[in-house]
């Protein structure tokens, strides 16, 4: 498996990026490596881990320009053919790499697939598809920016490709599909989710499970859902907003007092599982589902660990599974 | 103050309403509440309490009808004359009560308003104003789910009622508004927040302060947040889920082991004191503004507590502050 990491991407780049692609190189012997970005910081950072052995499996691509968050996606991709998130994408394209890990700009990569690697056949809009933690374990959403006025159709096609997805990445044999809602009835909410209701429950390849209200997600009532970009990309940041507040919260009540802080030592094993619990970054960034290619997008924080979790589960899942091959015959 | 407590709505119904009352009673002298559901039901409870001192401050309304959360709102409010919500709400119309309390359906709550007390002046769609706990100490956020399928213009009317409620209300001077989004430039979103943010920015009265993320409502970065019902409605409830996941979470991981669980006594206040923080019952429910009239919507799962701050905290609150003129004049 070939992996083109582009270490510009996000708050840590490129030092972890680079860091976290070497932990993957560590632990997967069949990995191979494109780190797409300037070359001479890329160079540094290498030089000062030992990677002699691994050598054979890496190469650097010299991309000297960067894309920023505060950049037009459209126009950033246009204009900066020497960009790392080009490169890397462009190494897909070329059939070279066969999937991109990046932590840069979320519009920026969502661009890219759909200018550089174009969609599949049969599907409008491509789909974000991030993991949340839930009572389940996890629960995949989709969509969660990608299409920000989604039609009812477009929510069909979500449901066939999380359901594609989650069978073959994440190797559930036949993964329910939820339709967020405001009520679990018939019937119930806006103009868009009433009618893609009538379109999912009319499809045999999909396990639908009707409609679905917020509080299901976390509480994992189903192993796919469904909702348009807008109102998934409120969801997915209202949940790292409460979870920072939540964080924060519960460490100023357990460090109050002298006994509070020895309560609190004694349960720090216990607080260390429950972070990594609520840690999305576990799952390793959300795959752009639905263009010709496989994209991974990870955190903007991501640090080593995001960024070698986003190439082993998450790249490898996509890669092995073949899923988006199966996306254009299945849809 | 007069209040008309539906004591049939919710799932503590109607023991635990009817004690709430009570306990509102007992810390405002001022306050008058009519209890309205099926006499005999609240004799019995009011029989058990002793409210010997405060019969001069009640009256029992008999309502043997009840709206359960299955029946269709507007079609149960049309049909159930006798039922505590719509005898209760009529009570707010004849101008016996000031405000009504209710932990029922919402969409009868909803509906209720709607028909019974009819809309004010120059606000075409109501909202439903609840609060966020957040870093902040809380967030008004409005719609979540009064109105599925918002416009431009019913957002820029929540900005302006948000205001008046959160001055009046909450004594802030100048509160903050901000429009959810999914970025915070200008020119981020969907169609609807593109043009609302247009109008918005436009109007003198509101103190605008551009895009929000969802994650900056648990950072309480404004102190009131507009949304179209659809999304506030998921934030809501995704909100409520998550709280639930985690504290589950929480739980499992501090009671794993014996060590563990000496530390989680030690901690049991500090849990205590974070529980009361991310609680939105303190806060006691939220109002459906809009309306001719106070309506307070409490929690399903309210119990006592709940109910006596709905009571003493929103009920008092609209009423004291007069925002409902300021509503039709300032709009």
């Amino acid at each position: 498996m070939k992996i083109a990491l582009d270490v510009m991407g996000g708050d840590n780049a490129p030092y972890s990026t680079v860091e976290g692609g070497v932990d993957a190189l560590k632990e997967s012997d069949g990995l191979f490596i494109y780190f797409v970005g300037p070359s001479s910081q890329i160079k540094e950072k290498l030089d000062a881990i030992d990677v002699e052995k691994y050598k054979e499996r890496f190469e650097i691509v010299d991309a000297p320009q960067v894309i920023t968050n505060d950049e037009k996606p459209v126009e950033a991709i246009r204009k900066k053919k020497d960009s790392s998130l080009v490169k890397a994408v462009s190494l897909v394209k070329d059939k070279k790499a066969d999937t991109v890990v990046t932590a840069g700009s979320t519009g920026a990569f969502m661009a890219a697939g759909y200018f550089i690697l174009r969609r599949i056949k049969g599907i409008d809009r491509p789909a974000l598809a991030p993991i949340f933690p839930s009572a389940g374990g996890y629960t995949i959403v989709l969509d969660v920016g990608s299409n920000m006025d989604a039609k009812p159709e477009h929510l069909l096609q979500y449901a066939k490709m999380g359901s594609i997805y989650a069978k073959g990445v994440f190797g559930i044999s036949e993964p329910s599909v939820g339709l967020l809602n405001v009520g679990t009835e018939e019937g119930k909410g806006n103009e868009l989710t009433k009618k893609a209701y009538e379109l999912i429950k009319e499809c045999d390849e999909i396990n639908f499970m009707g409609n679905i209200e917020a509080r299901d997600v976390p509480g994992g009532k189903v192993d796919v859902v469904v909702c348009d970009g807008f109102v998934g990309n409120v969801m997915l940041k209202f949940m790292e907003g409460a979870a920072s507040f939540i964080f924060s919260s519960l460490k100023e009540e357990i460090t109050k007092n002298f006994s509070r802080k020895i309560g609190a030592v004694m349960l720090k094993s216990a607080f260390t599982d429950f972070a990594k619990q609520m840690d999305y970054t576990e799952h390793g960034g959300a795959p752009l589902l639905g263009v010709k290619g496989a994209l991974i997008k990870s955190h903007g924080s991501s640090d080593a660990k995001a960024i070698k979790n986003a190439i082993l589960k998450q790249g490898k899942g996509l890669i092995e599974s073949k899923v988006l091959d199966q996306f254009s015959d299945g849809i």
